[in-house]
């Protein structure tokens, strides 16, 4: 097997796929080229990397007969799941970097890779650096997981440290997010929580077996957070963090949900700051496992992908073992949490239907409740939730 | 593939050994049972778990015909290299949990495997229940590793837990440790460094593919600690944490040690606690990778066991790429380490030959120096170290 040798049709070429390329010059290894790059912009792309070829058009890629690989790393989803799609179905391996497109047709995906016996690797879409649908998939395929909960996205972490611990504000860490490298081109799908949710989604296919749409679950960024909210946090000796959160809170219940946390200094993703990712897998028998490692960047993403395509080299593919569970699990959203929420009057109060006030506080300027509320409530109101002057963060009683 | 039963034949029943048997009646997997275990008290684990077949004849297991699968979990570092070597020999996969053995004898386990195209497994002997080696064997292999560092020792870890957190003394702590089930049946390996040695070599061999024999090793342990090294520590804003150390400090020089290091708040290992392990992995594109998960007790050894056992299911085996390098690293002692070395007389001081003094303290009841010294030194003198009234613990400038 080791004989073989990968001949990659890129498609993309912004901070992901030329640190793919920035990583095989450093480490030029002998069964790893790339062939071909299809971008948007040739000239701009030609003068990063004169001795690559590049073209605009996708044709040019699939036509090639030196590629036999194929690695997408462009941020249309819809353009990405065209590529995808027709490597599968031309039964060449891909690695994608699309978190989008995979929460979005990920079911398809895995029809298409069992029908034509090639493989979807993307594990450096999930979680950076960090191998966690791999360890997922085989490590922990023996233990009866409980939860996945993590920092997902290093772009909104890297911003929420800056504006936390340095007094930065928000344009001025989204400006210096942008400037090295760690925010994607459209930052909404950063701070909006999107991209947390996408790769949440992916996680949980391969930790739990269960598939669930994007528009089923509720989301939350950190795009409304103010200064209070900041102080808020300060004074119980927290910090806010946005988290993905997945859990089985039942014998055969699964609940998903992003949104900002509190977290106490107890909780190990507490102490993740700037563009790392941690995620804490908690099952039966392991009681905790914490992973934790840059979550943005070329070298570190552009290796991520090095390792998915390199996987090929042993034939490796994901096999999606939960899915086919005896007792699958089912997605709710019928689950109490408690959160703080930031209120600006009593129409943004009276969006929410709390079942107990723990605490209440009301000024002028700054109004906020601690309370319990369901899931199902906090995922019907979301998008009046978005547009309001309201914030919310889980407020975990630990 | 996964239509596969692996048939276990057992070899110990201690704390891991009975751990893997009661996750298996937990999870109750279709396609693993264990067949046999062979134990020398019989009638004591006949009680634990009448249901299994027990023998106390190795020839027993070997030549039960339902056997196709050796899982060797018991102290005897000699018997387990008969036993790992006879199933190799017969073609049959082992799983292995004696890092002794496996320190010891890697070389000829891996032209075993080679020979007899059959796997031998061991992720769960290097770091309890956190993937360390399948992780580097995979995943990290594309990567320029700089530094595998860690806490690697679960119950030396939980001992000293307790007495820097608690104010327990060593009596106490290791009683709790062993009625937890943390403490190995011999705690001087543990304490003295020797089970965190035995996996830094495992480790070194995926990370860097370079073996080294345990007694070319600086091995240090924590048994010679005392009050006034734990009232340093706290003074300086440190923990003292027993850790293996493997790094590459030159184009072609491996460094390779086991000692206590006077970690600030800063470290990521500096805040794993009790039984826990945590391993940092530095690469030139990844930085930082930490991992932290559970490395001692029933359940999650137990567990881990069974994750190297279901690898077989698809037909998994660790490849030993790095150690067919084009440039193989070289191991070496030539290095300088700065050091807090605690003394009791003119004579142990003199055991070492520090080229720089940085902070002197002598008092009738306490005496210390901040030096550096090279690792060479402490290597020669290490048995002479052991068995004085000293203390040595690296002593990082950050």
């Amino acid at each position: 097997m080791n004989s073989k040798t990968i001949n990659i049709g890129l498609f993309g070429f912004g901070t992901v796929g030329k640190g793919l390329y920035d990583v095989l010059q450093k480490i030029k290894p002998e069964n790893v080229n790339i062939v071909k790059v299809c971008v948007r912009n040739v000239p701009k792309h030609q003068a990063e990397a004169p001795e690559l070829e590049f073209t605009d058009q996708a044709d040019d890629i699939f036509s090639d007969p030196r590629v036999n690989f194929i690695v997408e790393l462009i941020d249309d989803a819809e353009a990405a799941y065209a590529i995808v799609k027709r490597a599968l179905q031309a039964q060449l391996p891909v690695v994608s970097g699309n978190k989008k497109m995979l929460a979005r047709h990920i079911n398809e995906m895995i029809t298409l890779q069992r029908q034509n016996h090639t493989a979807l690797l993307y594990d450096a879409s999930a979680c950076g650096s960090i191998p966690v649908i791999r360890n997922l998939e085989e490590y922990y395929d023996n233990d009866l997981l409980i939860s996945v909960k993590g920092i997902l996205n290093g772009s909104s972490n890297f911003i929420l440290s800056k504006i936390f611990n340095e007094g930065m504000n928000y344009a001025q860490a989204l400006e210096l997010a942008q400037k090295l490298g760690f925010a994607e081109s459209d930052p909404t799908l950063d701070i909006g929580g999107w991209d947390s949710l996408f790769k949440l989604i992916i996680i949980s296919i391969h930790a739990f077996g269960v598939y669930v749409q994007p528009e089923e679950i509720f989301n939350f960024g950190i795009g409304n957070m103010n200064e209070h909210d900041i102080q808020f946090a300060h004074e119980k000796q927290r910090r806010i963090k946005l988290v993905g959160w997945s859990e089985k809170v039942d014998d055969d219940k699964l609940i998903l949900s992003v949104m900002p946390h509190l977290l106490s200094k107890q909780k190990y993703i507490y102490s993740v700051e700037d563009e790392f990712n941690g995620v804490v897998i908690k099952g039966l028998f392991y009681y905790k496992q914490f992973m934790f490692g840059q979550g943005a960047g070329g070298f570190p993403t552009g290796s991520a992908v090095l390792s998915d395509i390199t996987a090929q080299l042993y034939d490796y593919r994901y096999q999606y073992k939960k899915l086919d569970a005896a007792h699958p699990l089912k997605f709710s959203n019928d689950y109490f949490v408690r959160i703080y929420y930031r209120y600006d009057s009593p129409a943004t109060l009276n969006l929410l239907d709390f079942t107990t006030i723990h605490e209440s506080y009301y000024s002028d300027s700054y109004k906020y409740v601690v309370g319990d509320v369901s899931l199902s409530q906090l995922h019907a109101q979301a998008q009046k939730l978005r547009e309001s002057d309201v914030f919310i963060a889980l407020y975990p009683q630990d």
